[in-house]
């Protein structure tokens, strides 16, 4: 019997499992305190809603499969299509701009590398229904005061920014035909992980010439803002840009963010802004990635919705937390320890937990009728405050020995005390 | 395009999603209370981990498929494979009883019904390597307290007690040999799901007579414990079944139990006491149920374990809160509204937005730029405690007015007081 989890897959053990929770918590938490709500949709979509749209990664890497009645399944790689055939399903009842997030987990099919596996759990946040730049705004200053929240400051990581507009306008200057921009872009998105002469090879193979591929690579070269304008003069993604860096200063997140013109992500629906936070190197994968995408919501059939959000895994941010020591502790703890010392003292342990538990403590009881000092053993096991003993001649005259683990003093308390 | 989610299964918009984590926190937060770790693991499980014991109903409503490498995949119908799966696999490592939850989502391909879907999520909490009735008693009382923090009372609801082996001492007695009593406990399960005629048929199938199926009906009318034993003599059953019912009734939760000899359970690996709540006339689905399955780990290749749980699905649970209008409301609800009147002011809301978000505060900001009135009838929409208006002669000084949307009293505030 294989007792191993589906290859690529967790197990969560309790420990982890509290891990998860405080990170989750982090998401939540923070995305509620921003005024956005949380939805959900089925693990399991229509293999329709990924594969209608050709050249993306991500429609080669479905877990898909036909059901009992013929039906073509997916387990979802993302939840962006989710969210857009909720959105549309719904439009009329639904007051605009919305600002929605979710935890789903995202299944992909490919190889294994670090902080890459078959299945993650991915933070979704979005804005629907609001073209301006205070979307983009309201989206990143929610993302970095996460990464704040989860103990990073502007030394560990760096937000970059771009827009598609801009990667358009330079591949208009070069004279790349609007046509073949998508699959240029995709070969862009790659340049990171291939070599020089492999990345020229591909883009040749999308017609390009080599006097263009250089310029592509001298336009990507370019450090600033100020610089590119000078080279393209004032484009709107550039002025886009301008608007949502003065909104994050304003913020007080300015610091995070850097310009940075050759990020491209790899999604095919992106039309605006994009972004991708990462270490200051660019060391590792992508912490989180998202954009614009102001088109998506028509290609499945509805009218045009301005949208803007991101993907936040919890494979890699877990990775730098932990690279940077920033993680806390996830030891288990309780509040009590209730000990009954014979079966005699079980029916009054079991009472003394209960009201316990009624007055919100978290309360564990060792029924084992083990001696003193093995159930102070277990106590420190369990990281227990307090510890609640059960001895016959205290329970006579109604009272227990409560002990604070941690100063080791203990005195006699009455039942109606503790419980009360 | 198909804009619906797949047949079975659900979307959750956002009120759905609030009364969602409504009934998820409900459960965390009790299960810690009672000591209770959580634990997940994946949807998806090797196939092998629920077919390998053939003749459960629930093998044949499996989601399965061959993935890219020709692994037999399938989503989990239940979680206690994989929870026994995951024991097995660290068993040196863990320090027993241990006292898990979780909250997975479940998929079974199976006719719809009310209460029955093809997903749903089903918090389950087990005691694994405790072997004594204390270990029952807790697991009902951890249930039964759920029941009690989601406002049924003993009124609402019953506990029905059974235990597989009384039935197993029923069938022994009216001379079914041991090697039919699984199949002919499957089919005693349905037995308020068919006609009496249909009832018999199936168990003739199983070769029991007329003479033992009348003895087996007059078996399952017996209303007491008392009565069953008159018959039976004290049996290990029975004897366990008293144990059970007394330490409930010293945890102060006896009145929400009834001793129920119909209660069979339809998962094949309960070897002890086996229990359903449901209202007291059985109308509906059970809430929920689960027993002593002391055997399971061992047929995954562990050595014995003694088990006992529960699975407690978020559907009947909802259905029965709405009938008895037991469910509280779940309207979006905010802290607070902060609203700039003209594009001046953008920059400052964006800041007071953030610092009261940093005080912990949930913060929706109104950027439409509208008027006064506008801007109230959004914060009525969105159920704000308070609306923060930014007007240039209040902003000049310092100050910003702050309205409370429940007594509309208006005041000036300053900015420092109100985000310090």
């Amino acid at each position: 019997m294989n007792l191993h989890s589906v290859k690529g897959t967790r197990d969560f053990y309790p420990e982890e499992m509290r891990m998860r929770n405080w990170l989750f918590d982090v998401w939540r938490n923070t995305a509620l305190q921003f005024g956005f709500e949380e939805y959900d949709a089925c693990v399991l979509e229509h293999a329709e809603l990924y594969t209608r749209k050709a050249g993306d990664e991500i429609t080669e890497q479905l877990y898909s499969f036909e059901d009992k009645s013929g039906r073509h399944l997916s387990l979802r790689p993302e939840m962006t299509p989710s969210l857009a055939r909720m959105v549309l399903q719904h439009q009329k009842a639904l007051s605009f701009p919305l600002k929605w997030f979710s935890v789903p987990q995202c299944f992909r099919y490919e190889r294994m590398t670090r902080g890459r596996r078959r299945e993650h759990f991915q933070w979704n946040a979005d804005i629907i229904g609001e073209s301006s730049e205070i979307a983009e705004a309201e989206i990143l200053s929610l993302l970095l005061t996460v990464c704040r929240n989860l103990g990073l400051t502007s030394k560990d990581i760096c937000l970059f920014l771009n827009d598609r507009r801009i990667l358009n306008e330079i591949l208009d200057s070069i004279g790349v035909p609007e046509q073949l921009h998508p699959n240029v872009m995709v070969i862009m998105d790659k340049r990171d992980k291939v070599s020089s002469d492999a990345f020229t090879e591909l883009l040749q193979q999308e017609e390009m010439a080599l006097s263009q591929i250089t310029r592509l690579n001298e336009f990507l070269a370019i450090p600033t803002m100020e610089e590119l304008a000078s080279k393209l003069g004032e484009t709107k993604g550039l002025i886009s840009l301008r608007k949502i860096m003065a909104l994050m200063t304003q913020s007080g997140l300015g610091d995070f963010l850097k310009f940075d013109v050759s990020i491209v992500r790899g999604l095919s629906y992106y039309t605006g802004m994009i972004f991708e936070i990462n270490d200051a190197d660019k060391a590792q994968r992508a912490i989180c990635g998202g954009g614009r995408y102001d088109s998506l919501l028509s290609t499945y059939g509805g009218g045009s919705i301005p949208a803007v959000g991101f993907g936040f895994g919890d494979v890699v941010i877990l990775d730098v937390l932990s690279d940077l020591k920033k993680l806390p502790s996830f030891a288990r703890r309780l509040d009590y320890l209730v000990v009954p010392f014979s079966a005699d003292e079980i029916g009054m342990a079991l009472t003394i937990s209960n009201q316990l538990r009624q007055k919100g403590k978290s309360v564990e009881c060792d029924y084992s009728l083990k001696k003193v000092k093995k159930a102070l053993q277990r106590a420190d096991e369990l990281n227990v405050e307090k510890v609640v003993m059960l001895f016959p001649d205290e329970l006579a005259a109604g009272k227990v020995v409560v002990r604070e683990m941690q100063t080791r003093q203990q005195k006699n308390v009455s039942i109606e005390e503790l419980t009360s």
